[in-house]
């Protein structure tokens, strides 16, 4: 595959998606947001929620399900919440929007949450938590999709749940720490990604309609269909089967608005926001000294294979960032299809790589 | 071993156990608390964290390494938020105080917080999750323990973190979920029970000194030791990784006091308390519905094995709870030593079994 990687500049890119953006109806601040939220995704090196999702996005934007103008609607508030109807306008324009209004309310009252329900796919939440740890914030995040069904409880071989992610974002005297992981054990979207790239899966994360395990991506688009299986598989299930609940009801339950009201809605999301001021709970620099004291103990740690010291969550995204700034966006050929379909659907050519 | 368990009265337990606190040194309050919620432990099958830990709880409170009076220093307040210090006040005394704190705060923002240092030794989190579902409050628990290394960081074979439990409880229509879990693949409390049972462990959790997993518990007691590893094991283990950071800093770091200041508090805890009033998002009964909704789904989706449905996280426990208040509560062997050594510890003669 590596050899069929081809490198784009970041500029071109963001200058290409948000006219592509514009180009099916979405507002200048729409496609501003969508455009750097897809590649920041993509600069970290969350492929499977980067601008591959640009042709769904313009596609949405075009047929109505997703909002191009427009600001979420406020369902309820008191000092530390909100809960919001984002009423399908693009996740990277809406959950930007939820982490500053959750940001001043952790400023007044310690924490801010806010809750929302109908945001159209939010894309990677790892590309929107420096926005809270550039302001010193602590930030988790996590999302579901009322219209998807993909991951089994623990003992079932039906799926129930999305792969649903869950994003930490802690600030550092140095670089923040970046987490962003699914309570599955894999993504939806790195299923897809096997199967059109021909591979199998790296280990068994499936269960198939025989209650077998198996790492065949083909067997999830099957009819009767193989499932997901929950974080801790075989024998540790009932934990990520545990994390998964309490992901769908932090979201979903609290927004209400579930599977049974959300069934049609494709790939839109109900999202959970918190933003914790850790100047709430004492002095900043001792809360950095903190963070840092505990991540200078995991890279310190002795490694199983002395060549590969203990790694911190984001380390590696942040260096791929640096790295795709510089060198350009790195698109393998599958990814370059679609690509090229949003360029013609919009009409609007892609930038020629580096 | 199930030829060696033996019953306990419910009553005659907390009788006895209260009376050993007391003689030990307790305040009327803190004894009645500390029983309370070691047996709640016991009785919903949390059996490492119950009545087991009744003789470290009299032998801390007779050396001084738990506070036998006193109340919780408030360090800093906001609308949403608290940090205290417990002064190594008994967990089960403070815990409860911390989530009725942050209900109150719930209540008028939405959600309330409560961060709590040197909390001593919480026990199971698992016992307290009652207190906010009975009053329609969502809840998660999360704590650390600065004085303990026992799990790896993804990639290491060297112990940096507490196996951290996580601990979530949500009201339904009918039974509440209960979620209480540790984010390692196994908790030192199991590994130390293996130990005593002398028997290995159901799978391979432990990193040994040359990088190779084992189930053989003795290794955790070796020098150098095994290391719990991260929850995803060998080819996911960095979501436990994760998961164990996002538990660390929650705790730790946002109370300020981790390794580096409770190195020497033994089984003391940094503790994490957040409750979420859902009628802050919208009508109580609607929210309800969502839960059931979810319930509902897991609990009729196909199993694997026809005979063994999918559970609700709490369903089990709240069924051996509602069994051994009416049949007594069951110990193994090796707990009952401990007991009969805490009767010895006290002079207080442990009630006859049934």
């Amino acid at each position: 595959m590596s050899s069929a990687v081809k490198r784009f500049d970041y500029q071109q890119l963001l200058q290409w998606s948000n006219d592509c953006l514009e180009q099916a109806g979405a507002s200048g601040e729409i496609a501003r947001n969508v455009s750097f939220y897809l590649l920041e995704g993509d600069l970290l090196g969350f492929s499977t929620h980067g601008l591959i999702r640009l042709l769904n996005n313009c596609q949405w934007l075009r047929d109505g399900s997703s909002r191009a103008k427009g600001q979420p609607v406020v369902i309820s508030e008191r000092a530390a919440v909100a809960h919001w109807d984002a009423q399908l306008l693009p996740g990277p324009y809406v959950v930007p929007q939820a982490i500053e209004s959750a940001i001043n309310m952790a400023k007044q009252a310690g924490t801010g949450t806010v809750v929302m329900r109908r945001s159209q796919h939010v894309a990677a939440l790892a590309s929107y938590l420096s926005i809270a740890t550039e302001q010193g914030m602590v930030v988790s995040l996590m999302c579901s999709t009322p219209g998807q069904r993909a991951v089994a409880p623990f003992g079932a071989k039906q799926a129930v749940f999305s792969p649903n992610p869950f994003a930490v974002g802690v600030p550092s005297s140095a670089q923040p720490l970046l987490l962003d992981i699914s309570f599955s054990m894999t993504a939806a979207g790195k299923v897809r990604q096997a199967k059109a790239d021909g591979v199998n899966l790296p280990y068994a994360a499936l269960i198939d309609s025989n209650g077998q395990w198996t790492d065949d991506p083909t067997t999830f688009f099957a009819k009767p269909g193989s499932a997901i299986g929950p974080l801790g598989g075989e024998q540790l299930g009932y934990k990520g089967y545990g994390l998964t609940l309490f992901s769908e009801i932090w979201t979903m339950a609290l927004s209400q608005f579930g599977r049974r009201q959300g069934s049609a809605d494709g790939d839109a999301n109900s999202v959970w926001v918190q933003v914790i001021d850790p100047t709430a709970f004492g002095d900043e620099k001792e809360f950095l000294q903190q963070v840092d004291d505990l991540l200078e103990d995991c890279r310190t740690a002795t490694p199983i294979d002395p060549q590969q010291p203990v790694r911190i969550p984001g380390e590696r995204a942040l260096q791929k960032k640096q790295q795709q700034l510089q060198q350009g966006l790195e698109y393998s050929e599958s990814t370059l299809k679609v690509l090229n379909r949003c360029a013609e659907f919009t009409g609007i050519p892609l930038p020629a790589a580096l």
